[in-house]
């Protein structure tokens, strides 16, 4: 990037909020995706606007300049929606990190873009009340990054997603105005839904500053079960029978047979290493109804030939099923050093079919699948255990890839149940919107972003 | 409308489904909103598709004769958004009738866009399954106009609204083309939020002709109480403090003392005339926490200072109390032989505030407001008694009105919770979107429908 353009940019947001060495651009280069870092990519600078203004004042000018800008978070989304651009601008929103305001009355926070979901959770939760949305980043990643990727996690299946939150918003259109979405009720139709417009649009059509999210009233008790099956079928069909009994858990993951494997090897928590699937589930609410709830999905599970089924009697028992669970990415590394995590989604009934095809796939590309997942909402992750080194397993890998989303399409599911489309996915996204949507899609984009300047590439792949 | 143009909509719907003598053409001006019915906008013809081809074949032929459409259900709502437009094409969407597909194990229901919603409900909840929205209008109202609009209901507090349970839909666009959003998983990222941006948008962005929608499991059972206030501040009060407990009821409904009195002296319910305002409590869930609810919610209304809390023994019970409001709107018909109820919402916090300020209006302006709503989420109906042939009233009443609409904004809510924008309150919409929200909206608009032919008018006021 010119000097020029730098200079300016340090008029609009200071000095101390814009680098520009190679060494610090470089550093911008990628986000938590598998993407091979193009060393063609490197960004021209690297800005962190401190308000709304200045952002605007920024996207103004790249727009006067026909600069590119990819606005980041922590850029800890996994489907490549913030890699760099070719002395493009990155814009970190990490410095916009004030909660400002927690509203008990009307339970709703108001918080910029930069608060960490993690940090948010926690205030929230002193006074009682509870920000359901827990994607696995939620430690480090930003409550703007969660709304521009509709982020999900495992409570999903009762609580829904980060989407379901989102009650209005503060964005900086791609040409630099300021527009407020939405506002501080839950019942609100004036206007087109732009709200959800901008939630999960991936930093397509706007840079969101300030977001006012939905809380509820922190449930008063939980609830843990570990349920251990011979084969995945059964956890198939206890998933179903759960739900037909009325219960909505607030988690339903499940574990596969190389996960258990794996997992119990690294961590040592007690899995039965012949294990074909576990069921980590958890029920939340009144206490009242508790005990009720996992009585009844013991029997479920039994029902559907559970071998062992085990309630947690405190808390501390809970955390020690959840290690397990956590741990499963990390042990992964154990077996190969590349790791590769999808996020196909289908229908919860077809959750038995996607296993199969899954193992299906593994077999016949010779590729180590693994399957964690979310079951509750069919969130399925299938993981790609292989090393980037080997060309040739990696070509068997990405095929192995590509079939994983046509088997989730053909099962009336998903590419993308919570991690985005970003870049990695964007090739195979008309496969799923078709060539309608698609179009719909970008007339919506040309509209508010004419010269295609703000986050270009992702979901649309060109 | 020029015979031709007849002759070829009934080549393309049949002729049975094409009316247009003036007498037929005329019931077709109109919709549940207070308007005058403009004797100059009276339809060309009516059409009445069967399926979602002829809906795009006739959309086609509309773009190619640069005719206007508006689109219909049942013709049920409130704020004009069905209003006919002189020479214009009536779409009535009720032939589209069928329940395609409930799916227990996956928690959902397909339906064509007529379905009414109250059927629709009937035939889920004996599956065990429930589908929690419930507009007023829902026994005749239908499925596409409920999305179409948004539509609420008391139970809103709890559940949310018609958005909250859309997870798809097949629409026709502007232009004719068929396009496929969302679908059957609760988790879905791929792509922007179209079925959000469709929801809710009154019928300018495109024509839905099938929807996939959300349930949940039936709740066990509920209990149903009725709190009596000397004043409605302490009614206010106890909304604040019943959420503080961490209860969300499944409705919470207020009746000032205007709707008081004109109810028992209608309906003989049992009211004590005396009152200042009364709250109608519902809580759902597993029958264990019914009564702990209840008894919490007695507790939090004694302490506001409610004279009696009144909970219902049984069923029977609950529905005479059911029945009182459901009497409101009714009963006013006694009092005066116009009435216009208004949505406009304010946080929950500001509900006190709000009914001060619909008083002062009141008596600023002489006109008899009642009120009535959805406390629980602040979704008040100031409801406007008058008499339309009443010229010099009826002019104070529009500026009580336009005043009710800055005194919710200025409390930060909104100017429809629930009704919609519609044509009623289109010269309103800027107040609350601001210039930059009215840019994007027409934007999209433009971008979908570049000649203004799908419901020109509603939301945007042109």
């Amino acid at each position: 990037m010119e000097q020029a353009l730098i200079e300016n940019l340090k008029k609009l947001v200071g000095d101390e909020n814009v680098i520009h060495r190679f060494e610090d651009r470089f550093c911008y280069t990628y986000d938590a995706s598998f993407a091979e870092i193009d060393q063609k990519n490197i960004p021209g600078a690297v800005v962190f606007p401190e308000t709304t203004e200045q952002v605007a004042a920024v996207m103004k000018f790249a727009y006067a300049h026909k600069i590119t800008v990819i606005p980041r978070g922590a850029g800890s989304n996994v489907s490549g929606g913030t890699l760099a651009v070719a002395d493009g601008l990155i814009m970190v929103l990490t410095k916009m990190d004030k909660i400002l305001e927690i509203d008990r009355d009307n339970l709703l926070v108001v918080v910029e873009t930069g608060v960490k979901t993690g940090r948010l959770q926690q205030e929230v939760e002193k006074m009682g009340l509870f920000y359901p949305p827990d994607p696995a980043s939620l430690a480090f990643s930003t409550i703007g990054g969660n709304v521009a990727e509709s982020a999900g996690g495992p409570r999903g299946v009762k609580y829904g997603t980060t989407k379901d939150y989102v009650l209005g918003m503060e964005v900086v259109l791609p040409t630099g105005e300021i527009l407020n979405t939405g506002g501080r009720v839950i019942k609100n139709v004036t206007g087109y839904n732009l709200t959800q417009l901008f939630t999960g649009s991936e930093g397509t059509l706007g840079i969101i500053t300030k977001v006012i999210l939905k809380l509820v009233p922190k449930p008063e008790g939980k609830k843990t079960l570990l349920a251990v099956f011979n084969e995945i079928e059964g956890a198939g069909q206890a998933v179903s029978g759960i739900i037909a009994q009325g219960i909505i858990p607030t988690t339903i993951e499940l574990l596969d047979d190389v996960y258990i494997k794996n997992i119990e090897e690294y961590a040592h928590v007690g899995f039965p290493l012949d294990a074909g699937a576990v069921l980590l589930i958890e029920v939340d609410g009144d206490k009242e109804v508790l005990d009720k709830q996992a009585g009844k999905i013991e029997r479920v599970c039994q029902a559907a030939g559970a071998r062992e089924v085990k309630i947690a009697r405190n808390q501390e028992e809970a955390e020690e099923l959840w290690k397990a669970r956590r741990a499963a990415f990390a042990s992964c590394a154990r077996l190969k050093p590349t790791i590769i995590g999808e996020d196909a989604t289908v229908p919860r009934s077809a959750i038995p079919a996607m296993i199969a095809k899954i193992r299906e796939i593994a077999r016949k590309y010779e590729v180590l699948i693994a399957v964690v997942g979310h079951a509750g909402d069919g969130n399925l992750h299938a993981t790609f255990l292989c090393d980037e080194m080997n060309q040739e397993e990696m070509a068997r890998v990405e095929k192995a890839i590509d079939e994983t989303f046509y088997a989730a399409l053909e099962l009336k599911g998903t590419l993308s149940g919570e991690h985005g489309i970003g870049r990695a996915k964007a090739p195979f996204i008309k496969m799923q919107i078709g060539e309608e949507g698609y179009r719909v899609m970008k007339k919506i984009k040309l509209a508010l972003d004419p010269e295609n300047l703000l986050n270009p590439g992702v979901m649309f792949g060109e």
